[in-house]
């Protein structure tokens, strides 16, 4: 057995598959298990998600008791408690499968960690953000999250609302509802729904039929139309960049990062966008900091079990 | 001499005087002076802030070499470099005065940070957040100034623009200019200067004469007008609270803090708007953090020697 071998599983608990990494001290991938979520809240849940770090560690050929610490992302808020309380896209019973993987890695730091905010972390382990103190990612899919890392640690905030920037007001004259319950908020114009939003509503200021759209946030479509040409389609490229630059602003104002990281699906048409947004952060930024650059991210759907593990990670050196 | 007697000093070099203050590690205050700011830039001003010390250490019959900790509030962004390169309303060499420091107290970390940071750590180490981990500062005074502080540490930023709250946007249809450069940030509304403003826009708008102000930033005026039953006074009052409430809300969605502090002058008029402002920030604010606690400051124009001080005990503190 090799000396000082310590192991750290990042899980990833989405809506539909719960993804598990195994990683060294170093932020190695080792090994990926991948299963559907079952209901997180009984011995079967449990145990899906328990067999999926035996198998890891039986595949390295490592014993359980040298998984040193375990990171759960999750999608809701994690207070800085670490109790959760709100989960609107999973059933699960935090208290009881984080007692379950305790009792199989009884050597294990165990910490949940909000989804959004467990990107953040693996992009700045491994990603794009590598090296760097302090950063800001922005994860543009279905809806906008966001994870704020200072220090090198995530910002989980006191009450689990720490980097939900796609709930930054960006627009006080908005009338239509956002999903949180407000009005105006950055999510409504830079998601991949967003962008459809600002396609759609484009499309009927100008009188122009919509191209078929797959669904309500099916941004390829409006994506690809601009790359061939498109008018109305750049149009609310430009929406979004608007928005998403105000965002940026504000972020800077209040935390200032050393760099932003963009990800999420979207991310992949940043060739259309990027250098727009940089442009527009640049002239609206506080002077200080309006030359914060703006990075794509590198790990795509890898980001959430390589943020989990390093968020355990960081709790054992805290603790250490 | 007594066992183990560290202690700090708070600097707090103002536009008109420097504060000292002299602490121990439990935060006591056992000393202050205070001199009109000098030059800052050769011997004869850098003799000006070290007499100080020498005068605190003398009072308290300790020696200098028992200054473990010194902390220069500035008004000026401080980057995490700590390397200051913009300073508007002082004449400083920063690194000449630091080093003329580090001679006169050999065993003293000395260390720069900005002094809506400082005030911010003053009142978590011995104010009104007291006894919490992360809290926002928002002093209010002739500027809007903000101070970041998580996880027990000042966020100062990468280009030194952490807690500039003052420039958030809050109102991207504004055409008047900010002191930044920019357009439609919160201190445009919410300073002294923009309770003012407020107030005067108000007058013109329903066609009243104002009254007769000291200056471009006496709010006060306005405040007592209030008091008094004038609605004009209140509707400027109210535009204020108005902005603050959103910038309160952009604030809670990316970093979520424990509580918010409102410091500086205006802060003593608290009670003709903090009611109306945690209405309002509790129906603007993102679920999980509508409830966040708003307190007013307790240690007035003591914070910025409190949070220096402070400061630099927590680097020595990270160094150990």
């Amino acid at each position: 057995m090799a000396e000082n071998s310590l192991y750290y599983i990042g899980i990833d608990v989405g809506g539909t598959s719960v993804k598990e990494g195994l990683f060294d001290e170093e932020g190695n991938l080792l090994g990926k298990v991948s299963v559907p979520t079952p209901p997180l809240t009984d011995e079967a849940g449990f145990a899906a998600v328990t067999n999926g770090i035996e198998q890891l560690m039986a595949a390295a050929q490592q014993s359980m008791l040298f998984v040193r610490g375990i990171g759960l992302a999750v999608p809701c808020p994690v207070p800085a408690s670490g109790l959760i309380t709100m989960a609107a896209n999973i059933t699960i019973d935090p208290t009881g499968l984080k007692e379950a993987i305790e009792e199989r890695c009884p050597h294990a730091t165990v910490r949940y960690v909000n989804d959004a905010n467990a990107a953040a972390m693996g992009e700045l382990w491994r990603g794009s953000a590598e090296g760097h103190r302090s950063m800001v990612m922005v994860t543009i899919g279905t809806g906008l999250g966001g994870g704020v890392v200072l220090n090198g640690d995530v910002v989980d905030g006191a009450f689990g609302a720490g980097g939900e920037i796609g709930h930054i007001r960006v627009n006080p004259d908005e009338t239509r509802i956002c999903g949180c319950g407000l009005r105006g908020c950055l999510e409504q114009y830079a998601s991949a729904t967003g962008v459809v939003n600002n396609y759609l509503l484009e499309c009927e200021a100008r009188g122009v039929e919509p191209l078929e759209l797959t669904g309500p946030s099916d941004s390829l479509t409006v994506f690809n139309a601009c790359r061939a040409g498109d008018e109305v389609a750049r149009a609310a490229i430009d929406t979004m960049v608007e928005y998403l630059s105000r965002g940026l602003q504000i972020v800077s104002a209040v935390v200032d990062p050393e760099v932003y990281v963009l990800g999420g699906g979207t991310s992949a048409s940043a060739d259309l966008f990027l250098e727009q947004l940089c442009d527009r952060y640049a002239a609206r930024a506080f002077p200080a900091s309006a030359n914060t650059p703006i990075e794509v991210a590198k790990l795509g759907n890898d980001a959430g079990i390589f943020g989990a593990a390093y968020v355990a990670l960081r709790s054992v050196v805290r603790e250490a």
